[in-house]
This record gives C-alpha cells, sequence and structure tokens, in this order.
C-alpha cells in the first residue's frame, strides 16, 4: 500500500514518517510539502541519514488520487479545510491531524479557531478518530479527524465514569501540562529555549481551541455534560501531555472500584494502560510509544477523584494514533507497526 | 546584629546565606550543622569561593544564646520540635523553615507528617508568617513559623478572594507545580536528574503535607472554608512553583473587578505584584527574586475563575520570605536587602 | 534461542530488555538482579506495564547455564571478573557491558580502575567487541568484552585516519560530553538534579577509566600511537555522547579526502554514518538509535582536523552494541532487532 | 549619572538594566529601541512589573549627547560602526558590547564577520576591555570595546602561561560550550527548544567570529602566539559558559606550581577566583555573577595542561563586564553593584 504525508516537516510529520517506514503494510511513503519541494527530506532531518532518500514533492491533487490510498495531513489549520473536498470523489482516504474535521458545529469551530469553518458536507462525512471510543465508526471513515493531543488525554482519562454517569457534570476540571513540541516546529519567541527553559508557563487561559473538542465528546458519552475547565501550561520538556483531572463523584465509590471499572472498560484497547492503585503514570513512561496510561484516586475528604491521564502528545497525541485509525480504516491488527515499548529514561 | 543558620548545608539553608551575607543589618551569620562540622563551608558550595570563609560549627545552644540575636532553622522535620524549646528563656528569636510549628492542631500535623507534633506550649507561641497577612503579629513574634512554599502561592493567590467570601467555599482546587529544588538536596531516586529530567509526575496524591497549613490559613480569613484539593507536580526544573487555582464564583464579577480587589488588598504589600488583564506570570519572571506574582481571569461559561501564582521557591517560598519576616521582627524596611530584579532569562 | 540480563534494574538492563524483548530470535529473555528478587520487574520500571511480566530472578549459575544461550552482564564493575569464570566450562556465551574484560594489560586495569583485575586466563579469552573493527574474532567469541561509552565514540571517530597513519600521533585530544544517564541509575549528589540542570561539569580529569581502553584500541590499529589526552564533561542531558576531537595531520589533505576515506573504510558497517561535507551530527541525531554519525573538517590555518562522533550512550555506547554483537555472534544479520530510526525531535 | 542603554529589549540590554539599576551611581537608565518605541519596558519583560516605568525611546544622537554621561550599546553587529562615530565631538563614553570595535585589523573584521568594517579612526580610538588585562588603558578610554563571551573565558584561562611563555605556541586547542542564551532573544531554529533540549551541537566550526579576537589578544601577551584552535557547542541551559583549554607545556611544572602562578597574577582581580587542587569550577557555579572561576591540572603522561574556565555569559562575558569597565572608566571602585554571589541552585 502506497502512503502520503503532506507536512511532512513539520513534527507531526516526521513522527508519522517514522512509524510508516517500519509499518509492515506500508510499500512506500511519499512526502508533500508546499513549503519545500525538490530537496531531499533529509535537508530538514539528517537524523535520516542513510535511512530516507525521499524527496519532497509539489502537492498534486490528481498525482495523489492515481498513487495513493490513503493521504494523512499534518498540516496547519485551514489546510485540510479546502484540500479534502477535493478528494471526495476519489477512493483516497484521508487522515487529518489537524482540527479542520474535528467539531461538527460550524459555529463552534469559527468561535474556537477564529477562521472559517470547513463545509458542512465534508464535517457530515468526517469521523472523530478517538481510536478506542469509535472503532466501529472509524473502520469505515474515508475523512478521519484525527483526535487533538489535549482531547486524547482527556477523553480517555474521563470516558468510563462519564459514559457511567458517576461524575457531576458541572463539576469536571483539566489541568493540563505539555511538551514544547505540540507547538509545531516553527520559531518563535514562545518556543525561544531560553524562555521555555527553567519555566512553567499558562497559555490561551479558558481559550484553548481543543476545549470544544473534549465537550462535543464527552457530551456524546453522556448528554447531561455540555461544558468543562480546561487550562494548559508549557513544560519545559520536549514531549509528553498529562491532564490532571478533577472531577466530584454523585456517589461514594472505593478507588478499587473505579480502576476495576477502567480496566474493564479499556479491556480490549491494547495502547490503554491502567495503573494499579496508588501508582500513577508519569509522561516519560509513555515516551516515543503510542501509550495513554491512567491512574486515580479518590479523595474522601472532598468527595473528588483526581485522575491523571499522560500521553506522547506526538505519539498518541498525534501520529500514533493516526497509524493506529490507518490499521483499523484498513481492516490491520490494531497495534500493527506501533506496538514498541517507551523509551526509559 | 549576628545571626544564625542551623542547617546550612542544604538549599534553604545556603540561599538564607546568600541573601544574609549582603543584609546592611546583618553583622555576622554564623553558620551550623549536624552532619558536617568544622569544614569550611565552601566543601559544601565551592561557588562560595572567596565568598565565604565561614565553617561549620557544631549546634551548641549555651553559644547560641549568648551570640546570636535570630538563630534561622532549615532543618528537616523533627529537628525545631525538640531544638526551639530549647530557647523559650533566652532572647533569641527563633525563624522556623521547617513545618514543625506551623499547625496549631497536634492531631492535624500528625496525622499528616506521620511523626511526633511539637509541644502544645511551643505552638502556642508560634505564630505564622505569611508575611503579607500576618504582618501584626509577626512584628512581636519570638518563634516564627515560616510558611510551606506551596501554602505561600497559593494563600497568596486566594487570599482576598476567600476573606471578601466571593467563592463558593468547596470548589477550591489547587494544581500545584514545582521545581525539584524543592525536595532539598539529599540525593534519591525521586530526584536523579534521568528520572526528572523530561518528564512530569505527579506526587503524593492527597496526601500532601501543606494541604492542613493551607486550609488552617484559609479558615483563619473565611470559616466557612473547611477544605480543598490540593495535588503537586514535579517539574523538570530546578526553582519555581506555581499554583494554579481553580474556584467557583458566588455571584458574577468581571476580571476588571477582581483584579481591583486583588490590587487594592495588596497595595501595601512590596512583593506582590498583580499582573493586568490577560497577562499571567510564568514562574521565570519571579527567579531569584522574592516576588509573588498572581495573575487572573474569569471564564463566563463556567462560572469559575482562574488565579495564577508564581512564587520562586527558595526565595518568597522559603529563605526570602524568612528574611522578610526578620525585617519585619526587627523593625527593619520589610524589603531590605531583598527587593532586587529577578533573574532573566 | 533464550538470553538472560544480570542486572536488569540498571539502564543498561533495561535498554537490553527494550531491545531483546523485540528481537526476532529471542525466544525469551530471562532477568536477574542481586539487589532485588522475586519482585516483577515493572516494580523497577512501571513504563513496562503490561508489556513484561518479569520476575527478577536469583543469579544461579547452575540454572543458567541449563537455561542460557547467551547471558548479558550489565553490572557494576568486579561483577564479571568473578561470575565470567564459572561459565568457562558451559556452552553460555558472555556478553558483559562492564569494563572488567576490556584492557588486557592487568596492570593498567588496576591502575586505572583501582581495583583487583580479572584473571589472565579469563581476559586471554575475552574479545573486544567493537563490533565495526573486529567482526570476524568477535563471530568465535564466547567472552565478549563490550567496549565502553567513550571508547566507542571515540575509536569509531578515529580509526580511519589512525590506521592509515594520517594524524602526528602525539597529537589526539579528546573532548567528550555526555548525558547524566551513563552515571547509571544510583542516587548521588553528582546525578541530582538540581546539581546538574543549567550545568556544564568536567570531572575525572586526566583519570577517566575508559582513557587505557581508548589507547589500547589505537595502538592496535597504529603501533606509534601510546598516549590521547581526553577529558570528559557532565551535560544537562539523559542521554547522549559528542567526541569531538582534536588531532593534527601528517600531511596536507582536504576535507573532500577525508571524507571519502571514512566512507570507504564504514562502507560495510551499517550503523556508522559518515555526514556530508560542512555538516556536523548532533547527538539528538541519534537518539534512541544504534547509530555513530561522524562529521569532520580540516582546519587549514592551524592543520588540524575537528572529527566530531556521536552515539546514544545506552545504545551504541552500551546496549544495542551489545545486542549488534549478539548478531554477530549467533551469525544473525547485524542489525536484526536493531536498525530503527532515532526519535526526533 | 544619567546612562543610556541602546538594544535595551535583548537578553544583553536586560541584563545591563538589572545591574544599572541597582547600581548606587547610576541616578537614571535610559532605554533605547529600534525596533519598538514609545512602548512600557515592562511589555517586552513583565518579570521587571512595578520594578520598572520606563518607556523605549526613539535613538536620537542630540539627546542622547545633551542626557547622558555613558552609553551602552547592546546591539547587533554593524549597529556601533555607525553609530559610535556621531560621538566622537561628544563627552559621551561609549561601551559597546558588539564586536564592531574588538578587531584592530579591519580586514580580519571582514573576513569573519562577513561584513563592512569600522573605520580605521573609531578602531584606533576604541580600546580592549579585558578588564583584568587592560585596567590602565581602560581608565582613559572614550570607546570601550566590551569583549566577547568566549574570549573573556578563554584568555583569562590562558593569560598567566601565555604571558610568561609557559606553552608551546602552537599547541592551543580550545573547545567551549555555551548556553542558548548566547544566541540572543531572536527566535529561530537553532533556539527552538524542541531542537535544543536533550541536545549537544557544535556550530561554526573553525568558523567562530570571536577567534580573532581571542588570537589578537593572545598575541599581545606573547607575540609568538599566531593562531589556537577553538571550537563551540550549543547545551541544553540557557546561560554559562565553559571553555576547556589544552596546551602542551614548554618545560615540567608542577599543577601547583600552576596554580600558584595563577593566583598571583590574578591577586588583584576580585572577580577572578583560582580554584584549589583538583577542584574545577562548573559553569553554576558564577550563575547570575560577574566570577571568572578557573581551575586546571596538569597531565604528566601527555606533558599537557587542562584549563577550565567558567563565567555566566551575559554577566562576565557581557552585561557584567561591562559594568566592570564602566566603574573603571569613572574611577568607581571596580565591584560597585557588582559583587554578588552566584545564585545555587
Amino acid at each position: 500500500m502506497k502512503v502520503g504525508i503532506i507536512g511532512a516537516t513539520g513534527y507531526g510529520g516526521v513522527e508519522l514518517y517514522r512509524i510508516l517506514s517500519n509499518h509492515p503494510f506500508v510499500e512506500e511513503c511519499i512526502l508533500y510539502s508546499s513549503s519545500e519541494m525538490d530537496v531531499p527530506y533529509i535537508h530538514s532531518f539528517p537524523h535520516l541519514t542513510e535511512l530516507s532518500d525521499h524527496t519532497l514533492r509539489k502537492i498534486d491533487v490528481e498525482e495523489i488520487k492515481n498513487n495513493i490510498t490513503v493521504l494523512f495531513l499534518a498540516t496547519p489549520p485551514g489546510v485540510s479545510r479546502s484540500l479534502s473536498p477535493q478528494f471526495t470523489e476519489s477512493n483516497v482516504k484521508i487522515i487529518d491531524l489537524s482540527g479542520d474535521l474535528r467539531l461538527k458545529d460550524r459555529n463552534e469551530y469559527e468561535k474556537w479557531y477564529k477562521r472559517p469553518s470547513a463545509e458542512e458536507e465534508l464535517l457530515a462525512k468526517a469521523v472523530y478518530g478517538l481510536s478506542e471510543l469509535n472503532k466501529q465508526v472509524i473502520k469505515e471513515a474515508q475523512f478521519l479527524a484525527n483526535p487533538g493531543c489535549f482531547p486524547t488525554a482527556t477523553i480517555l482519562g474521563l470516558a468510563p465514569i462519564v459514559e457511567k454517569g458517576l461524575v457531576n457534570e458541572q463539576s469536571i476540571i483539566v489541568d493540563a501540562k505539555t511538551g514544547v513540541s505540540g507547538a509545531g516546529r516553527n520559531a518563535s519567541h514562545a518556543t525561544h529555549y531560553s524562555e521555555v527553559n527553567e519555566n512553567v508557563k499558562i497559555y490561551k487561559v479558558h481559550e484553548h481551541q481543543h476545549i470544544p473538542e473534549i465537550e462535543q465528546m464527552l457530551h456524546n458519552l453522556n448528554e447531561k455534560i455540555t461544558y468543562i475547565s480546561f487550562n494548559t501550561h508549557l513544560i519545559p520538556m520536549t514531549r509528553g501531555i498529562m491532564a490532571t483531572i478533577y472531577a466530584s463523584l454523585t456517589d461514594s465509590y472505593t478507588t478499587e472500584q473505579l480502576l476495576d471499572l477502567y480496566k474493564d472498560y479499556y479491556q480490549h484497547s491494547p495502547f490503554v494502560r491502567i495503573r494499579k492503585q496508588n501508582e500513577f503514570p508519569a509522561t516519560k513512561e509513555v515516551y516515543g510509544s503510542n501509550f495513554c496510561d491512567i491512574g486515580l484516586k479518590i479523595d474522601e475528604r472532598t468527595g473528588r477523584v483526581t485522575i491523571v491521564s499522560v500521553i506522547d502528545n506526538l505519539m498518541k497525541g498525534a501520529a500514533g494514533q493516526a497509524v493506529q485509525n490507518f490499521n483499523i480504516m484498513n481492516g490491520f491488527e490494531e497495534t500493527t507497526g506501533l506496538y514498541s515499548a517507551p523509551i526509559y529514561p
């Protein structure tokens, strides 16, 4: 099978390349870039010396239709919105890592992203690809909206108790922490080493564009949920997301009961690992892997549960989950080419 | 004035030394250690070469009584409890940076610290030294319990709205992040570089010994408050604490109104800086300084306020506030020897 | 094939486990530890949750002889010296990651390591396993001395010009930089995050135990070489070694000529990548991989060449090269289970 | 005394501001910027909230001549070359932190900087401000070329043995390591956190513009020296430079003899600290301070000495030394406003 990556010079793109170039069912991986063309890929990424002899190609829709089975879009907001519709009449399957196809409500998109939304028709075809929760519809999708990094960690952390209605629906607070690679490869003041190092910084307070994405999915799981509080912090590290989640329980449970519920809920999800009582995952424990690790504990004093959910933002939060969806869409074993241990330390 | 530091080989101790050795009213700073004796201080801290010719001394209560006006205890839990009472009958003023004298309720101490509490009599004499809130009683104190790092950031971030009763008293959630120096200088698996770097880790979930300290003070400000939710995370950086605080408002206010309230509340507090609307402090913006910077914003969607409070854990969270209290106790200008700009970047 | 790892709870051990548990010809990987026994491996390494159900076993020589084909020793100095001889009469092949079997001259070992050397007889059987240079003898080895991390980067960086006699034999200076994981997993002041972060530190000046190992091998390649200057620095990162090598050329060459020589010399070495002119490798460009990347440039002003050689210290500098040698010793393709792209960024 | 800073929004500029705003003889510090005008300084640097009410001003030569006694140029290359001559006929003293006035040979400047040199006349007036070595001429200077960061660490590390002729003049090799702040505040791929973190990178191999500056000064100290080998590496830290220096000794000395020579040579230099035998400085041990710490050791095996010299690149390597020169030029005590302890840890 031939696959293509548009946006191969970004961090999401190169992580896709790392996985797909070792994927047993991928015959060839063709790389496209709108910013650089006809230059060897290793100019952008010398760590791939002798591992890649690819040249970055210009995006050519007809060529893609003729050659490519699955096309990954690792592109900035706004690209997928105009590019994806050109493949409606083709057999090409699109896996879009940007946010363009995730929100069903066009007004929400325009409010949070502050740019024009994709067309209704395209959004209607797009399937939200949180692999663990939407596996059945993912199998049939032509247009796959790959989830955002924060939504992946947060929704997986909340799904079991939200779906079962065990938490007060207005009580959910998510305090997220992320490594810098989530901001992409473009140079900016915000990603300058001297500004990030030895620093913690909150950003986009109450305004992160992943908020409506999380709320949309939680609402699907439990229609009583209409909003959450969500903030995110920039941490001096390259990879990793931790979502620390606080919610009030509707009844009195034990930590053990909840852990059992989670283990049961994710029993067929090879990439979700529920930690044992009194053990909490650290971001480094999923570094370079596609796992989402979850720990939780009830605070009897307050009646709240603290849930800790961690992922590698470039893997389960982007390229890893995209390949997981690629596997599901093509009828491959979900873990194909993905089931490797985290790098530690 | 001659002052002494017990526990000079720890991070709190050496930060005290840095400040006190430049303090205009400190004539001499005598250093004590129970682990190392009769060795030059620069053996422990070569960065003080040519800046210190001190030798670490054995702790000798009588000598201290005769020579020292103010004694700083930068010691592990349990030391102050037995050492402080020996100075009751003397004129020596004690500034204790450990947690031993902070909690008025002995049961609470024993429950959270899992060790014997100080005697009732000593606790009755101890004044909780959150400089901004307790200035009047600090002036008269002989035994000063210097606040913990997390309580300092958290309480300063909450005091104005808690005291005015603007928040739902059961809604407070504090998600804290700290640099590694807060764990002290002893080597351990938890502070090993390879385990901390490129990692975020939650620890002591629901069990941090600073929880009762925060609750005690918030309860003093507003007796309706009896508990909070509090968690803390280890961040790959050396210095800095951020408390991200979430609370539901009892009524509808604007962010501007709250900022005005905060500015007013801290108008006589030179070390508290309230940021302007839509600006939030990062930990690096107080690095090496005694400032506590606060930013806040109301989320109209959820009716909650997000408050961000940052300090340098070794300065305003330990040695800096200790010297601020030293100034207040001795009738010096509060900012003496302390009012320097953060190091940036 | 069943293999064993002694010292599985260290960083070298867990990296071996990561590779071997995915190796196509390894049927089972049995883990031994002298410090922890009968406890699940994931107690030490929770990042392996659901990936390992191993229990750490007590070291039992007879059991190993009966069950294990290849035994990896990822042990502190002094262990292999006494353990290895017990397998002389067996069919077990030993791959020793410690320094015990590397030096042929027992006096040198005792001088630099300051501890008793292995017996002459054992040393005589041991083969120095720098895969690229000693492939023929590695094939036949029962006792394999896996090279040190600094020697690997340094010797690979120097071999072509040393063997061809292109450098002044007394002019070699190696300035090395290493991440902290090279110091092992034990907690110490030297690996404390707050001491390492935002810091560069030189250590073991002129006294590093890897010096005689480098000299022994360079001398084998060119008997005129009897010493080098070598120093190493601790860098605030977890993984990675860079050897910056300076040497005076015996004649006038161009950078291009030397690069051609290197490409030719390593044409059958899949893990050595020679960078093109004016390109130098950074440590991150081999992160998590078994590559050794080399760049070089002649300085016409001084007649010296600067050679930059980088590896991941836990991979090509330890576990990766050990598995490469394992492949060679067993007649497998050299790259089996090892040829994966670096993790970037 | 009123002073001005041009280029106040860079890292050198803000470090100058930190020192000068606490300098006892500086009445006012006026800030100029060519990129931002009429905006509050704290827009660029919120860590100065309540510490600065300055507004950035447009550069106005006449206004400066009328108001300012000493003008600091913390500007990119090329600015001082055209700006400085406008003050020739005034009483304004110029302290230029850029490289424009450092090299006496215009051809050298144009060769290494690849841009037009300052005029002969201006260069003739400029004094090279390595405070410890040129104190007498600094006192009389109107135009002061403040040294580069690498030259400061390197020359101070070499001066005693070079001036005394104790080293082979062709044997000097300098392997330097620097934190990222030396690259300035502008965002670029090279300073992107995700590219720098967990990485060591060599750059400008054999081509660093500080090479001729070092050679010029060493040649002044000992005319037999005409070149050195010099390379520099980017380290994942914000501040700090270490120069590891290798040189062959002309005769046999002991480490102790050399240390005595250094102590003697720098006996009147309050900011140079010679470490005792077997002790080497780490960069963190001068963090935030104006010290240059030096350790050294002879390697009897090779006849070479290893010298380690560390500075904080923004302090002794830029703003700190600029103020030290400011003190000398104005007849103040050399340490005024500068003699504070490093921040540790």
